[in-house]
């Protein structure tokens, strides 16, 4: 068999970077959200690019599937071994191989997580704002194309990725992009691959775009008595052009689990959670200015957090949000949905769901980046009750129909996984998924990329 | 003959929409710059996506060449026929479909210029900020990445193009990307669209990210003593994250031109045109920031442009300066130099270049979007000088080679048509550069889309 003739010889060659130990194949079969326990056959621990190259090369020769893995924190189960395989996971290439402060990049081996990376930019006067909330590896976070809270400021991973090595399908490795900060040079390789979920190849290194730490940041939180007026004081926020570096929902319900779960003592009402980033004089005046939006929609007032250590603490307990709403059922897992439509229907978007969710009998926080149009309702579940399953799947399902009727996206940032699989050919139509189709039997013929996720299922 | 038979079965078709006289076989086959004329065999005049996707359909059986055209001012002649075939110009398929103000967006037809395009929502508020200096169709635009002069405050077209429509090679009608921000559904088709140089498909409707119109606008020219002093002033600029809409470079070769040209006094100096955008205070602010870079580099004194007719006589200037330099030796054409570095090697690489032209006797003003580190130089030939012609494609090619070397590119926004050809694969590496043409041969099978262009020939 294939795979464990790929093991045999990837053993011979890696020792004791490659294990098979039940423990070890179960966490890579994990996933944080739903979906059923997946192991590979085995998992690796590669040092360098080399390493990396030289282990595809020898999955492409017995035909083994091969599945990039990060911190594993992918929400739609991108890393997990559906053939079966090998999971390749970067732990061990996590250093931080260049920072040009001059050129406001740096270059990273693909286990870095952003945490460490902010940290070790922390004396540069740079950071890399990219925030999904989990500390992801940056690696997994141009696999899937992630955004999270400063999206709406600063852009997602497709905006600040420059350049990319990635070793191919066929084990050779290339470098796409550049140090510059444009290029009219050919296809652009390197956005082909951020969002691919290393269905085409698996990313070896990465060279990010950082920005400067702003001067000033003044974070605060704003309770409204009802979701469409905190809705529609984000509308009136982007429609102005108001750069806040992040504004983001939690409805009623996730106010009360993220009380329960970061002792805070939120009013239990809708809430937005802003941050400004500028000079002292330009985050006062984006604060006045949204300030007066706020009033304009019924706002409540500000809850201002102007110390470091508070606004740590409030983004801390919105970054806990997820793991707070688990905790309202314990036991229960979550459905987390993920949709994006265009900013003028957000409001609607979101009442209709807070209404069918009401309706299905189901509980559903939603907290959303909502200053891009995008927002998650967190379904819990009783595994055990096919009832309730089967309700939060079909709530879901509605979920993405409208964020299609309204123009929109079935995922603005956790990507496909097993998850929104069924919702490609939807989404794009049938000849533009085919022609993604296309892309991957021209550059994994073999189809040994993380196979069965992405593309239309080979005949 | 392929191309006959399709043109004879286009003209059934097509009527009058279709025409092979002389003049204007020869106006599609012509370049702003320096290429030999390399006329299609017919010129089709499509007015509906339907159309495009039929006369795409008939090529796509009889083998024949299908070239896109909008408004014939590319650089490296991407729109010359060379394998022959119909040009499609997209002067009937010039709409605009939907402003969609509350979202900033905007759908239109890919003849539409961005000059159309900004006068059609001036009463909006908003404004679509790429400019390249040519009133270029939007669907050029995006086939060749371009940018422009604002690229460094509102990015390139890779940044502004939300969503298309596409005929493919094989005559099917795809939508990529949607109106909503951002989306992590699968292959960035947009992206690998935009910049293919219509190789992979024609572009029939793009959806364009708008900006609001600053509620404040400056514009100044500040002189500089030498080149070095200006560039060292910009790179200070942009590593503070200073927010300048603009920020361009002529050197005083550029400047004597341009004095010519536009009947404009600037001392005979280098020079930075500059433009600030934001509230007046925001605007006011910036302008008092840079003015203490320029001095700290020897800057001369701001003159300002704060009237919106001198700002628009600046930038008119500005953007005749091509046709400024061409007219320095009336009769000359000109290999215009395209370079894109990281910005921490800007100043090394205007350097070696200025010296580089000066020891190779040519005459080449520089111009650059200084922001972007890219920056081009204008070599005049008299084309009948068989040395002078050689002595200028040496310098290009060694401009080139100094790109790669600084960790730059081959072309910041006028892309590779004919000229940046054999930059391809070094720039990209061997592997690469094949991935592209396995790409485009996944999606264009019968090599019918711009054959002879971007991608490695076909075997």
């Amino acid at each position: 068999m294939g795979i464990q003739d790929a093991i045999a010889e990837l053993q011979a060659v890696l020792g004791e970077a490659l294990t098979r130990s039940k423990s070890e194949l179960e966490q890579h079969g994990r996933s944080e959200s739903h979906f059923p326990l997946t192991p590979p056959d085995a998992v690796v621990y590669p040092r360098s690019t080399q390493d990396v190259a030289e282990l595809v090369r020898i999955c492409a020769r017995h035909s083994c599937p091969v599945i990039g893995f990060g911190a594993g924190t992918s929400l739609e189960a991108q890393t997990q071994a559906v053939q079966g395989g090998v999971a390749v996971n970067f732990r061990d290439m996590r250093r931080i191989l260049q920072i040009n402060a001059a050129d406001m990049d740096v270059t990273v081996q693909p286990g870095v997580t952003r945490e460490e990376l902010n940290e070790e930019l922390r004396a540069t006067g740079l950071f890399f704002p990219v925030d999904p909330g989990a500390n992801a590896s940056l690696g997994g976070m141009a696999s899937t194309r992630a955004s999270g809270t400063t999206a709406v400021r600063y852009g997602t991973m497709r905006d600040n990725v420059l350049a990319l090595e990635v070793v191919t399908a066929s084990g050779e490795v290339i470098r796409t992009g550049s140090r510059a900060r444009k290029s009219s040079a050919g296809y652009d390789l390197t956005h082909l691959f951020v969002g691919a979920e290393g269905t085409l190849g698996l990313i070896t290194e990465l060279t990010l775009r950082l920005h400067g730490q702003p001067e000033a940041v003044s974070s605060a939180v704003c309770a409204f008595d009802t979701v469409p007026d905190a809705v529609n004081a984000v509308i009136d926020a982007v429609q102005i052009g108001l750069p806040v570096a992040r504004i983001e929902l939690m409805d009623t319900d996730s106010v009360i689990a993220v009380n329960a779960y970061s002792n805070s003592d939120l009013p239990l009402k809708p809430h937005l959670l802003l941050e400004f980033h500028g000079s002292e004089s330009a985050v006062a005046e984006q604060a006045e200015t949204f300030g007066e939006l706020a009033r304009d929609h019924g706002g409540l007032g500000f809850d201002w957090a102007t110390r470091a250590e508070d606004r740590k603490a409030l983004w801390a307990m919105r970054h806990n949000a997820y793991y707070a709403i688990l905790q309202l059922r314990p036991g229960a897992r979550a459905i987390v949905t993920d949709i994006c439509v265009p900013i003028s229907a957000l409001a609607d978007a979101i009442d209709e769901t807070r209404a069918d969710l009401a309706q299905s009998g189901l509980t559903g926080p939603i907290l959303g980046h909502v200053g891009d149009g995008n927002f998650h309702a967190i379904l819990l579940i009783d595994e055990s009750d096919g009832d309730e399953v089967r309700r939060a799947q079909e709530a879901s399902h509605r979920m993405v129909q409208r964020a299609f009727r309204l123009g929109g996206t079935c995922t603005g940032e956790h990507g496909i996984g097993i998850g929104k699989l069924g919702y490609m050919e939807e989404e794009h139509g049938h000849t533009a998924w085919t022609m993604m189709g296309n892309i991957k039997q021209a550059l994994d013929p073999d189809n040994i990329m993380n196979p069965g996720k992405l593309v239309p299922p080979r005949n």
